[in-house]
Protein backbone atom coordinates (compact mmCIF):
# COMPACT_ATOMS: atom_id res chain seq x y z
CA UNK A 1 0.00 0.00 0.00
CA UNK A 2 1.86 3.47 -0.95
CA UNK A 3 1.83 6.17 1.30
CA UNK A 4 -1.21 8.23 -0.05
CA UNK A 5 -3.70 5.10 0.32
CA UNK A 6 -2.57 4.59 3.81
CA UNK A 7 -3.26 8.48 4.90
CA UNK A 8 -6.12 8.38 3.11
CA UNK A 9 -6.97 5.20 5.52
CA UNK A 10 -5.64 6.70 8.65
CA UNK A 11 -7.68 9.55 8.29
CA UNK A 12 -10.98 7.96 8.28
CA UNK A 13 -10.15 7.12 11.37
CA UNK A 14 -8.25 10.31 12.80
CA UNK A 15 -11.65 12.32 11.35
CA UNK A 16 -14.53 10.28 12.15
CA UNK A 17 -13.59 8.48 15.13
CA UNK A 18 -13.88 11.71 17.35
CA UNK A 19 -17.18 12.42 16.18
CA UNK A 20 -18.66 9.26 16.44
CA UNK A 21 -20.35 9.44 19.73
CA UNK A 22 -21.76 5.72 19.18
CA UNK A 23 -19.11 3.87 18.61
CA UNK A 24 -17.58 5.24 21.57
CA UNK A 25 -20.78 5.02 23.75
CA UNK A 26 -20.56 1.61 23.05
CA UNK A 27 -16.82 1.19 23.92
CA UNK A 28 -16.06 -0.13 20.08
CA UNK A 29 -12.41 0.18 19.41
CA UNK A 30 -10.97 0.76 15.82
CA UNK A 31 -7.87 -1.80 15.92
CA UNK A 32 -6.62 -2.02 11.80
CA UNK A 33 -7.56 0.33 9.34
CA UNK A 34 -6.39 -0.21 5.82
CA UNK A 35 -7.93 0.55 2.38
CA UNK A 36 -10.93 -0.89 1.99
CA UNK A 37 -10.41 -2.72 5.37
CA UNK A 38 -10.87 -2.39 9.28
CA UNK A 39 -11.19 -4.15 12.33
CA UNK A 40 -12.38 -3.84 15.47
CA UNK A 41 -13.77 -4.98 18.95
CA UNK A 42 -16.64 -4.55 21.60
CA UNK A 43 -17.05 -6.24 24.77
CA UNK A 44 -20.76 -7.10 25.39
CA UNK A 45 -22.17 -5.13 28.15
CA UNK A 46 -25.22 -5.41 30.15
CA UNK A 47 -27.26 -2.45 28.53
CA UNK A 48 -26.39 -4.15 25.13
CA UNK A 49 -28.39 -7.27 25.98
CA UNK A 50 -31.86 -7.71 24.92
CA UNK A 51 -35.15 -9.72 26.21
CA UNK A 52 -34.02 -12.65 26.31
CA UNK A 53 -30.49 -11.34 27.83
CA UNK A 54 -28.94 -12.36 25.22
CA UNK A 55 -26.78 -9.50 23.22
CA UNK A 56 -29.28 -7.39 21.37
CA UNK A 57 -29.03 -7.65 17.69
CA UNK A 58 -29.08 -3.79 17.57
CA UNK A 59 -25.79 -3.80 19.36
CA UNK A 60 -24.05 -6.67 16.92
CA UNK A 61 -25.50 -4.82 14.42
CA UNK A 62 -24.36 -1.38 15.13
CA UNK A 63 -20.28 -3.67 15.52
CA UNK A 64 -20.69 -4.25 12.39
CA UNK A 65 -21.97 -1.08 11.00
CA UNK A 66 -19.23 0.56 12.51
CA UNK A 67 -16.02 -1.18 11.23
CA UNK A 68 -18.40 -1.07 7.71
CA UNK A 69 -18.42 2.71 8.11
CA UNK A 70 -14.38 2.93 8.46
CA UNK A 71 -13.64 0.28 6.04
CA UNK A 72 -16.22 2.16 3.25
CA UNK A 73 -14.35 5.69 4.21
CA UNK A 74 -10.88 4.80 3.55
CA UNK A 75 -10.62 6.29 0.02
CA UNK A 76 -10.62 10.27 0.89
CA UNK A 77 -14.53 10.25 -0.09
CA UNK A 78 -16.86 10.72 2.03
CA UNK A 79 -19.08 7.67 2.03
CA UNK A 80 -22.40 6.46 3.13
CA UNK A 81 -24.33 3.38 3.74
CA UNK A 82 -27.27 2.75 1.69
CA UNK A 83 -28.58 -0.92 3.09
CA UNK A 84 -27.41 -3.84 5.12
CA UNK A 85 -27.87 -7.02 5.19
CA UNK A 86 -27.18 -9.05 8.74
CA UNK A 87 -27.40 -13.04 9.21
CA UNK A 88 -27.30 -13.71 12.78
CA UNK A 89 -25.73 -17.53 13.17
CA UNK A 90 -24.37 -17.66 17.04
CA UNK A 91 -25.67 -16.24 20.18
CA UNK A 92 -23.39 -14.07 22.95
CA UNK A 93 -24.12 -13.02 26.01
CA UNK A 94 -22.93 -10.25 28.69
CA UNK A 95 -19.07 -10.12 28.98
CA UNK A 96 -17.73 -11.51 25.28
CA UNK A 97 -15.66 -9.73 23.02
CA UNK A 98 -16.93 -9.46 19.94
CA UNK A 99 -14.50 -8.48 17.25
CA UNK A 100 -15.65 -7.63 13.49
CA UNK A 101 -13.47 -7.63 10.22
CA UNK A 102 -14.58 -5.71 7.35
CA UNK A 103 -13.23 -6.04 4.03
CA UNK A 104 -13.83 -4.55 0.76
CA UNK A 105 -15.64 -7.20 -1.51
CA UNK A 106 -16.52 -5.06 -4.51
CA UNK A 107 -16.28 -1.12 -5.56
CA UNK A 108 -17.97 -0.17 -8.70
CA UNK A 109 -18.22 3.64 -9.45
CA UNK A 110 -20.10 4.97 -6.15
CA UNK A 111 -20.79 1.85 -4.73
CA UNK A 112 -19.39 -0.64 -2.63
CA UNK A 113 -19.81 -4.24 -0.94
CA UNK A 114 -18.66 -4.89 1.82
CA UNK A 115 -18.36 -8.11 3.89
CA UNK A 116 -17.67 -7.96 7.67
CA UNK A 117 -17.97 -11.03 9.50
CA UNK A 118 -18.41 -10.72 13.76
CA UNK A 119 -16.25 -13.64 15.90
CA UNK A 120 -16.35 -13.52 19.85
CA UNK A 121 -13.48 -14.81 21.91
CA UNK A 122 -13.94 -18.49 20.74
CA UNK A 123 -13.45 -17.54 17.19
CA UNK A 124 -16.86 -18.37 16.23
CA UNK A 125 -18.81 -16.55 14.12
CA UNK A 126 -21.76 -14.61 15.59
CA UNK A 127 -22.78 -12.87 12.30
CA UNK A 128 -22.43 -12.65 9.06
CA UNK A 129 -22.50 -8.59 7.64
CA UNK A 130 -23.22 -7.17 4.28
CA UNK A 131 -23.04 -3.53 3.67
CA UNK A 132 -23.79 -1.84 0.63
CA UNK A 133 -22.35 1.55 0.42
CA UNK A 134 -22.73 4.87 -1.76
CA UNK A 135 -20.38 7.88 -1.84
CA UNK A 136 -21.43 11.36 -2.00
CA UNK A 137 -20.16 14.32 -2.14
CA UNK A 138 -17.24 15.53 -0.17
CA UNK A 139 -13.62 14.34 1.19
CA UNK A 140 -12.24 13.84 4.46
CA UNK A 141 -9.12 15.76 4.11
CA UNK A 142 -7.79 18.32 1.64
CA UNK A 143 -6.55 16.30 -1.49
CA UNK A 144 -3.29 17.56 -2.21
CA UNK B 1 -58.65 -10.19 18.39
CA UNK B 2 -59.97 -12.23 20.89
CA UNK B 3 -58.78 -12.30 24.86
CA UNK B 4 -56.13 -15.12 24.25
CA UNK B 5 -54.59 -13.39 21.23
CA UNK B 6 -54.32 -9.98 23.23
CA UNK B 7 -52.86 -11.79 26.17
CA UNK B 8 -50.07 -13.22 23.94
CA UNK B 9 -49.19 -10.36 22.46
CA UNK B 10 -49.27 -8.43 25.86
CA UNK B 11 -47.39 -10.62 27.32
CA UNK B 12 -44.62 -10.07 24.90
CA UNK B 13 -44.19 -6.80 26.46
CA UNK B 14 -44.92 -7.66 29.74
CA UNK B 15 -42.10 -10.42 30.20
CA UNK B 16 -39.52 -9.52 27.92
CA UNK B 17 -39.20 -5.49 28.50
CA UNK B 18 -38.26 -5.43 31.87
CA UNK B 19 -34.95 -7.23 30.83
CA UNK B 20 -34.45 -5.62 27.43
CA UNK B 21 -31.92 -3.51 28.80
CA UNK B 22 -30.59 -2.06 25.27
CA UNK B 23 -34.18 -0.71 24.47
CA UNK B 24 -34.25 0.70 27.56
CA UNK B 25 -30.98 2.27 27.71
CA UNK B 26 -31.56 3.96 24.29
CA UNK B 27 -34.99 5.19 25.65
CA UNK B 28 -36.97 3.11 23.03
CA UNK B 29 -40.60 2.89 24.22
CA UNK B 30 -43.01 0.60 23.03
CA UNK B 31 -46.81 2.19 22.66
CA UNK B 32 -49.14 -0.18 20.85
CA UNK B 33 -48.64 -3.81 20.48
CA UNK B 34 -51.18 -6.66 19.23
CA UNK B 35 -50.61 -10.28 17.54
CA UNK B 36 -48.23 -9.52 14.90
CA UNK B 37 -47.79 -5.80 15.29
CA UNK B 38 -45.76 -3.84 17.52
CA UNK B 39 -45.55 0.33 17.36
CA UNK B 40 -42.47 2.24 19.27
CA UNK B 41 -40.22 5.38 19.30
CA UNK B 42 -36.97 6.62 19.82
CA UNK B 43 -35.71 10.10 20.37
CA UNK B 44 -32.06 10.38 18.85
CA UNK B 45 -29.22 11.56 21.26
CA UNK B 46 -25.62 12.66 20.64
CA UNK B 47 -24.37 9.17 21.66
CA UNK B 48 -26.27 8.19 18.94
CA UNK B 49 -24.37 9.71 16.18
CA UNK B 50 -21.72 8.34 13.81
CA UNK B 51 -18.53 10.00 12.77
CA UNK B 52 -20.46 12.02 10.04
CA UNK B 53 -22.94 13.78 12.91
CA UNK B 54 -26.11 11.78 11.46
CA UNK B 55 -27.90 9.02 13.52
CA UNK B 56 -25.90 6.29 13.45
CA UNK B 57 -27.13 3.23 11.42
CA UNK B 58 -26.59 0.68 14.20
CA UNK B 59 -29.22 3.15 16.30
CA UNK B 60 -31.53 2.92 13.45
CA UNK B 61 -31.37 -0.59 12.84
CA UNK B 62 -31.45 -1.03 16.99
CA UNK B 63 -34.69 0.83 17.18
CA UNK B 64 -36.18 -1.21 14.19
CA UNK B 65 -34.80 -4.64 15.27
CA UNK B 66 -36.72 -3.84 19.07
CA UNK B 67 -39.70 -3.53 17.43
CA UNK B 68 -39.19 -6.81 15.42
CA UNK B 69 -38.66 -8.56 18.26
CA UNK B 70 -41.41 -7.29 20.24
CA UNK B 71 -43.99 -8.08 17.10
CA UNK B 72 -42.63 -11.55 16.44
CA UNK B 73 -43.05 -12.63 20.36
CA UNK B 74 -46.50 -11.84 20.47
CA UNK B 75 -47.84 -15.48 19.33
CA UNK B 76 -46.62 -16.83 22.94
CA UNK B 77 -43.80 -18.61 21.09
CA UNK B 78 -40.17 -17.93 22.00
CA UNK B 79 -39.02 -16.18 18.96
CA UNK B 80 -35.54 -15.05 17.53
CA UNK B 81 -34.23 -12.96 14.62
CA UNK B 82 -32.36 -15.20 12.04
CA UNK B 83 -31.87 -12.43 9.58
CA UNK B 84 -32.44 -8.61 8.68
CA UNK B 85 -31.82 -6.48 5.79
CA UNK B 86 -32.24 -2.46 6.33
CA UNK B 87 -32.11 0.49 3.42
CA UNK B 88 -31.84 3.57 4.32
CA UNK B 89 -33.46 6.52 2.69
CA UNK B 90 -33.07 9.58 4.56
CA UNK B 91 -31.16 10.77 7.10
CA UNK B 92 -31.92 12.04 10.23
CA UNK B 93 -30.19 13.85 13.35
CA UNK B 94 -29.96 14.72 17.05
CA UNK B 95 -33.05 15.73 18.22
CA UNK B 96 -35.06 13.84 16.08
CA UNK B 97 -37.85 11.79 17.35
CA UNK B 98 -38.04 8.15 15.35
CA UNK B 99 -41.63 6.04 15.02
CA UNK B 100 -41.30 2.65 14.04
CA UNK B 101 -44.12 0.90 13.43
CA UNK B 102 -43.67 -3.07 12.71
CA UNK B 103 -46.09 -5.71 10.73
CA UNK B 104 -46.17 -9.03 10.40
CA UNK B 105 -46.08 -9.60 6.93
CA UNK B 106 -46.07 -13.58 6.56
CA UNK B 107 -46.09 -16.33 8.75
CA UNK B 108 -45.50 -20.18 8.01
CA UNK B 109 -44.42 -22.62 10.21
CA UNK B 110 -41.90 -21.55 12.43
CA UNK B 111 -40.68 -18.70 10.17
CA UNK B 112 -41.88 -15.16 9.91
CA UNK B 113 -41.31 -11.77 7.60
CA UNK B 114 -42.01 -8.55 9.74
CA UNK B 115 -41.78 -5.06 7.85
CA UNK B 116 -40.79 -2.25 9.79
CA UNK B 117 -41.17 1.15 8.91
CA UNK B 118 -39.25 4.01 10.44
CA UNK B 119 -40.52 7.75 10.03
CA UNK B 120 -39.37 10.52 11.64
CA UNK B 121 -41.45 13.69 13.17
CA UNK B 122 -41.77 15.34 9.84
CA UNK B 123 -43.28 11.77 8.32
CA UNK B 124 -40.75 10.88 6.22
CA UNK B 125 -39.20 7.78 5.94
CA UNK B 126 -35.83 7.09 7.29
CA UNK B 127 -35.82 3.56 6.84
CA UNK B 128 -37.17 0.35 5.29
CA UNK B 129 -36.34 -2.82 7.54
CA UNK B 130 -37.20 -6.33 6.81
CA UNK B 131 -36.86 -8.73 10.36
CA UNK B 132 -36.49 -12.78 8.80
CA UNK B 133 -37.69 -14.51 12.52
CA UNK B 134 -37.49 -18.08 13.74
CA UNK B 135 -39.25 -19.69 16.31
CA UNK B 136 -37.21 -21.74 19.04
CA UNK B 137 -38.30 -23.80 21.71
CA UNK B 138 -40.19 -21.96 25.07
CA UNK B 139 -43.03 -20.21 26.24
CA UNK B 140 -43.04 -16.75 27.22
CA UNK B 141 -46.25 -17.56 30.22
CA UNK B 142 -48.06 -20.80 30.61
CA UNK B 143 -50.03 -21.44 27.83
CA UNK B 144 -53.35 -22.77 30.33
CA UNK C 1 -53.86 9.05 -12.22
CA UNK C 2 -53.37 11.67 -14.71
CA UNK C 3 -53.08 10.90 -18.71
CA UNK C 4 -49.95 12.08 -18.44
CA UNK C 5 -48.78 9.59 -15.76
CA UNK C 6 -50.90 6.73 -17.47
CA UNK C 7 -49.59 7.47 -20.07
CA UNK C 8 -45.94 6.77 -18.76
CA UNK C 9 -46.74 3.84 -16.99
CA UNK C 10 -47.75 2.60 -20.21
CA UNK C 11 -44.75 3.29 -22.00
CA UNK C 12 -42.85 1.05 -19.62
CA UNK C 13 -44.97 -1.87 -20.96
CA UNK C 14 -45.11 -1.07 -24.68
CA UNK C 15 -41.24 -0.01 -25.20
CA UNK C 16 -39.49 -2.73 -23.11
CA UNK C 17 -41.69 -5.71 -23.56
CA UNK C 18 -41.18 -6.59 -26.98
CA UNK C 19 -37.28 -6.43 -26.67
CA UNK C 20 -38.04 -8.54 -23.05
CA UNK C 21 -36.89 -12.00 -24.97
CA UNK C 22 -36.48 -14.02 -21.49
CA UNK C 23 -40.34 -12.74 -20.19
CA UNK C 24 -41.47 -13.65 -23.16
CA UNK C 25 -39.62 -17.23 -23.50
CA UNK C 26 -41.16 -17.85 -20.01
CA UNK C 27 -44.76 -17.11 -20.72
CA UNK C 28 -44.84 -13.92 -18.89
CA UNK C 29 -47.63 -11.88 -19.31
CA UNK C 30 -48.39 -8.49 -17.62
CA UNK C 31 -51.85 -7.99 -16.78
CA UNK C 32 -52.04 -4.53 -15.10
CA UNK C 33 -49.64 -1.49 -14.97
CA UNK C 34 -50.13 2.35 -13.37
CA UNK C 35 -47.56 4.47 -12.02
CA UNK C 36 -45.46 2.42 -9.39
CA UNK C 37 -47.27 -1.10 -9.80
CA UNK C 38 -47.11 -3.52 -12.29
CA UNK C 39 -49.27 -7.18 -12.23
CA UNK C 40 -48.31 -10.51 -13.96
CA UNK C 41 -48.59 -13.95 -14.30
CA UNK C 42 -46.63 -17.47 -14.87
CA UNK C 43 -47.50 -21.04 -15.65
CA UNK C 44 -44.87 -22.81 -13.65
CA UNK C 45 -43.76 -25.52 -16.85
CA UNK C 46 -41.11 -28.25 -16.91
CA UNK C 47 -38.33 -26.57 -17.94
CA UNK C 48 -38.68 -24.48 -14.64
CA UNK C 49 -38.50 -27.01 -12.47
CA UNK C 50 -34.88 -27.73 -10.46
CA UNK C 51 -33.50 -30.75 -9.57
CA UNK C 52 -35.84 -31.48 -6.50
CA UNK C 53 -38.83 -31.24 -9.44
CA UNK C 54 -39.76 -28.27 -7.68
CA UNK C 55 -40.08 -24.52 -9.40
CA UNK C 56 -37.13 -23.65 -9.81
CA UNK C 57 -35.74 -20.42 -7.83
CA UNK C 58 -34.57 -18.49 -10.56
CA UNK C 59 -37.74 -18.96 -12.57
CA UNK C 60 -39.55 -17.64 -9.14
CA UNK C 61 -36.80 -14.80 -8.90
CA UNK C 62 -37.33 -14.05 -12.69
CA UNK C 63 -40.77 -13.55 -12.52
CA UNK C 64 -40.67 -11.23 -9.18
CA UNK C 65 -37.75 -9.34 -10.65
CA UNK C 66 -40.09 -8.77 -14.35
CA UNK C 67 -43.02 -7.42 -12.41
CA UNK C 68 -39.89 -5.15 -10.62
CA UNK C 69 -38.67 -3.72 -13.85
CA UNK C 70 -42.37 -2.78 -15.14
CA UNK C 71 -43.18 -1.14 -11.94
CA UNK C 72 -39.71 0.84 -11.57
CA UNK C 73 -39.71 2.23 -15.41
CA UNK C 74 -43.01 4.10 -15.05
CA UNK C 75 -41.76 7.15 -14.54
CA UNK C 76 -40.05 7.84 -18.32
CA UNK C 77 -36.85 7.27 -16.95
CA UNK C 78 -35.06 4.29 -17.30
CA UNK C 79 -34.16 2.21 -14.28
CA UNK C 80 -32.73 -0.79 -13.62
CA UNK C 81 -32.50 -3.04 -10.52
CA UNK C 82 -29.46 -2.73 -7.90
CA UNK C 83 -29.79 -5.69 -6.19
CA UNK C 84 -32.53 -7.94 -4.58
CA UNK C 85 -33.64 -9.82 -2.03
CA UNK C 86 -35.73 -12.49 -2.17
CA UNK C 87 -37.76 -15.16 0.54
CA UNK C 88 -39.07 -18.06 -0.36
CA UNK C 89 -42.18 -19.04 1.64
CA UNK C 90 -43.72 -21.94 -0.13
CA UNK C 91 -42.94 -24.21 -2.55
CA UNK C 92 -44.41 -24.53 -6.28
CA UNK C 93 -44.28 -27.06 -9.06
CA UNK C 94 -45.23 -27.91 -12.85
CA UNK C 95 -48.49 -26.44 -13.68
CA UNK C 96 -48.98 -23.95 -10.90
CA UNK C 97 -49.83 -20.32 -11.99
CA UNK C 98 -48.03 -17.91 -9.97
CA UNK C 99 -49.08 -14.29 -9.94
CA UNK C 100 -46.60 -11.53 -9.00
CA UNK C 101 -47.64 -8.14 -7.63
CA UNK C 102 -45.23 -5.35 -7.67
CA UNK C 103 -45.81 -2.11 -5.46
CA UNK C 104 -43.64 0.76 -5.05
CA UNK C 105 -42.86 1.43 -1.07
CA UNK C 106 -40.96 4.17 -1.91
CA UNK C 107 -38.58 6.42 -4.47
CA UNK C 108 -36.09 8.81 -2.67
CA UNK C 109 -34.18 10.96 -5.50
CA UNK C 110 -32.87 8.13 -7.74
CA UNK C 111 -33.44 5.01 -5.54
CA UNK C 112 -37.07 3.10 -5.18
CA UNK C 113 -37.91 0.09 -3.29
CA UNK C 114 -40.47 -1.79 -4.62
CA UNK C 115 -41.90 -4.86 -2.75
CA UNK C 116 -43.01 -8.01 -4.96
CA UNK C 117 -45.22 -10.64 -3.91
CA UNK C 118 -46.35 -14.13 -5.93
CA UNK C 119 -48.98 -16.01 -5.17
CA UNK C 120 -50.45 -19.43 -6.44
CA UNK C 121 -53.79 -20.26 -7.63
CA UNK C 122 -54.68 -21.26 -4.58
CA UNK C 123 -53.76 -17.54 -3.02
CA UNK C 124 -51.26 -19.12 -1.08
CA UNK C 125 -47.65 -16.47 -0.98
CA UNK C 126 -44.88 -18.89 -2.15
CA UNK C 127 -42.21 -15.61 -2.43
CA UNK C 128 -41.78 -12.20 -0.97
CA UNK C 129 -39.46 -10.23 -2.94
CA UNK C 130 -38.11 -6.94 -2.78
CA UNK C 131 -35.88 -5.06 -5.37
CA UNK C 132 -34.18 -1.67 -5.30
CA UNK C 133 -33.88 0.41 -8.22
CA UNK C 134 -31.86 3.07 -9.61
CA UNK C 135 -32.51 5.67 -12.16
CA UNK C 136 -29.65 6.10 -14.83
CA UNK C 137 -29.39 8.31 -17.89
CA UNK C 138 -32.22 8.93 -20.52
CA UNK C 139 -36.34 8.57 -21.32
CA UNK C 140 -38.55 5.47 -22.77
CA UNK C 141 -40.65 8.37 -24.55
CA UNK C 142 -40.12 11.91 -25.40
CA UNK C 143 -41.00 14.19 -22.80
CA UNK C 144 -43.03 17.04 -24.43
CA UNK D 1 -11.15 -34.06 1.49
CA UNK D 2 -11.93 -37.94 2.31
CA UNK D 3 -13.36 -40.11 -0.32
CA UNK D 4 -16.98 -40.56 1.72
CA UNK D 5 -17.10 -36.30 1.07
CA UNK D 6 -16.21 -36.29 -2.63
CA UNK D 7 -18.44 -38.62 -2.77
CA UNK D 8 -21.42 -36.97 -1.48
CA UNK D 9 -20.41 -33.98 -3.16
CA UNK D 10 -20.45 -35.68 -6.23
CA UNK D 11 -23.83 -37.17 -5.60
CA UNK D 12 -25.74 -33.73 -5.62
CA UNK D 13 -24.73 -33.56 -9.48
CA UNK D 14 -25.33 -37.16 -10.40
CA UNK D 15 -28.74 -36.53 -8.56
CA UNK D 16 -30.34 -33.47 -9.42
CA UNK D 17 -29.04 -32.07 -12.41
CA UNK D 18 -30.75 -35.22 -14.51
CA UNK D 19 -33.77 -33.83 -13.20
CA UNK D 20 -32.82 -29.83 -13.18
CA UNK D 21 -34.80 -29.52 -16.00
CA UNK D 22 -34.10 -25.47 -15.58
CA UNK D 23 -30.50 -25.75 -15.78
CA UNK D 24 -30.69 -27.79 -18.74
CA UNK D 25 -32.86 -25.14 -20.38
CA UNK D 26 -30.67 -22.37 -19.49
CA UNK D 27 -27.83 -24.43 -20.91
CA UNK D 28 -25.62 -24.04 -17.08
CA UNK D 29 -23.23 -26.39 -17.08
CA UNK D 30 -21.46 -28.03 -13.36
CA UNK D 31 -17.68 -27.86 -13.89
CA UNK D 32 -16.84 -28.34 -10.32
CA UNK D 33 -18.23 -29.90 -7.46
CA UNK D 34 -16.66 -30.34 -4.24
CA UNK D 35 -18.56 -30.25 -0.46
CA UNK D 36 -19.47 -26.70 0.23
CA UNK D 37 -18.10 -25.65 -3.59
CA UNK D 38 -19.44 -26.00 -6.49
CA UNK D 39 -18.76 -23.85 -10.02
CA UNK D 40 -20.31 -23.65 -13.46
CA UNK D 41 -20.86 -21.40 -16.78
CA UNK D 42 -23.97 -19.85 -18.87
CA UNK D 43 -23.48 -18.28 -21.80
CA UNK D 44 -26.00 -15.05 -22.42
CA UNK D 45 -28.74 -15.91 -24.63
CA UNK D 46 -30.90 -14.45 -27.00
CA UNK D 47 -33.90 -15.69 -24.69
CA UNK D 48 -32.37 -14.27 -21.54
CA UNK D 49 -32.00 -10.70 -22.29
CA UNK D 50 -34.35 -8.13 -20.70
CA UNK D 51 -36.17 -5.09 -22.22
CA UNK D 52 -33.41 -3.08 -22.32
CA UNK D 53 -31.20 -5.39 -24.27
CA UNK D 54 -28.96 -6.68 -21.04
CA UNK D 55 -28.62 -10.09 -19.47
CA UNK D 56 -32.38 -10.52 -17.51
CA UNK D 57 -31.62 -9.71 -13.58
CA UNK D 58 -33.66 -13.32 -13.77
CA UNK D 59 -31.40 -15.32 -15.44
CA UNK D 60 -27.88 -13.89 -13.78
CA UNK D 61 -29.62 -14.85 -10.59
CA UNK D 62 -30.98 -18.41 -11.94
CA UNK D 63 -26.92 -18.79 -13.04
CA UNK D 64 -26.03 -17.66 -9.20
CA UNK D 65 -28.70 -19.79 -7.32
CA UNK D 66 -28.25 -23.00 -9.38
CA UNK D 67 -24.35 -23.20 -8.46
CA UNK D 68 -25.93 -22.40 -4.20
CA UNK D 69 -28.03 -24.92 -4.88
CA UNK D 70 -25.37 -27.58 -6.10
CA UNK D 71 -23.02 -26.27 -3.22
CA UNK D 72 -25.37 -26.20 -0.47
CA UNK D 73 -26.11 -29.96 -1.37
CA UNK D 74 -22.75 -31.71 -0.90
CA UNK D 75 -23.90 -33.19 2.46
CA UNK D 76 -26.35 -36.04 1.50
CA UNK D 77 -28.81 -34.08 3.28
CA UNK D 78 -31.69 -32.78 1.11
CA UNK D 79 -31.06 -29.18 0.82
CA UNK D 80 -33.19 -26.08 0.18
CA UNK D 81 -33.19 -22.28 -0.11
CA UNK D 82 -34.56 -20.45 2.34
CA UNK D 83 -34.01 -17.01 0.73
CA UNK D 84 -31.24 -15.13 -1.60
CA UNK D 85 -29.72 -11.67 -2.22
CA UNK D 86 -28.17 -10.29 -5.08
CA UNK D 87 -26.55 -7.38 -5.84
CA UNK D 88 -25.69 -6.21 -9.92
CA UNK D 89 -22.29 -5.11 -10.16
CA UNK D 90 -22.08 -4.62 -13.89
CA UNK D 91 -24.18 -4.99 -16.95
CA UNK D 92 -23.47 -8.16 -19.64
CA UNK D 93 -25.22 -8.43 -22.81
CA UNK D 94 -26.00 -11.33 -25.51
CA UNK D 95 -22.60 -13.43 -26.19
CA UNK D 96 -20.94 -13.36 -22.89
CA UNK D 97 -19.78 -16.23 -21.07
CA UNK D 98 -20.90 -16.03 -17.32
CA UNK D 99 -18.85 -18.04 -14.53
CA UNK D 100 -20.78 -18.71 -10.94
CA UNK D 101 -18.75 -19.70 -8.49
CA UNK D 102 -19.95 -20.82 -4.89
CA UNK D 103 -18.54 -21.45 -1.85
CA UNK D 104 -19.80 -21.62 1.73
CA UNK D 105 -19.25 -18.88 4.03
CA UNK D 106 -20.73 -21.12 6.92
CA UNK D 107 -23.02 -23.76 8.40
CA UNK D 108 -24.83 -23.54 11.71
CA UNK D 109 -27.15 -26.10 12.74
CA UNK D 110 -29.80 -26.93 9.60
CA UNK D 111 -28.67 -23.37 8.02
CA UNK D 112 -25.87 -22.47 5.83
CA UNK D 113 -24.95 -19.55 3.93
CA UNK D 114 -23.12 -19.56 0.59
CA UNK D 115 -21.83 -16.73 -1.55
CA UNK D 116 -21.49 -16.88 -4.76
CA UNK D 117 -19.67 -14.25 -7.31
CA UNK D 118 -20.30 -13.91 -10.75
CA UNK D 119 -18.16 -13.07 -13.80
CA UNK D 120 -17.57 -12.54 -17.36
CA UNK D 121 -15.44 -13.44 -19.65
CA UNK D 122 -13.04 -10.42 -18.95
CA UNK D 123 -12.75 -11.39 -15.32
CA UNK D 124 -15.04 -8.46 -13.78
CA UNK D 125 -17.74 -9.07 -11.33
CA UNK D 126 -21.32 -9.31 -12.92
CA UNK D 127 -23.37 -10.05 -9.58
CA UNK D 128 -22.59 -10.82 -6.04
CA UNK D 129 -25.23 -13.40 -4.65
CA UNK D 130 -25.28 -14.60 -0.73
CA UNK D 131 -27.53 -17.45 -0.33
CA UNK D 132 -29.36 -19.07 2.55
CA UNK D 133 -29.97 -22.05 2.88
CA UNK D 134 -32.20 -24.70 5.38
CA UNK D 135 -31.64 -28.39 5.64
CA UNK D 136 -34.78 -30.19 5.21
CA UNK D 137 -35.48 -34.26 5.90
CA UNK D 138 -34.21 -36.82 3.68
CA UNK D 139 -30.72 -37.71 1.73
CA UNK D 140 -29.69 -38.09 -1.57
CA UNK D 141 -28.13 -41.45 -1.87
CA UNK D 142 -28.26 -44.37 1.03
CA UNK D 143 -25.44 -43.40 3.50
CA UNK D 144 -24.04 -46.88 4.57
Amino acid sequence: MTDQSQKFAQAALDIMYPNDQMAQAMGIEITDIAQGYAKGTMTVRKDMLNGYAMTHGGATFALADTLFAYACNTYNKRTVASGCDITYSGPSFEGDVLTAEAKETIRMGRSGIYDITITKQDGSVVALFRGRSRTIAGELIPND
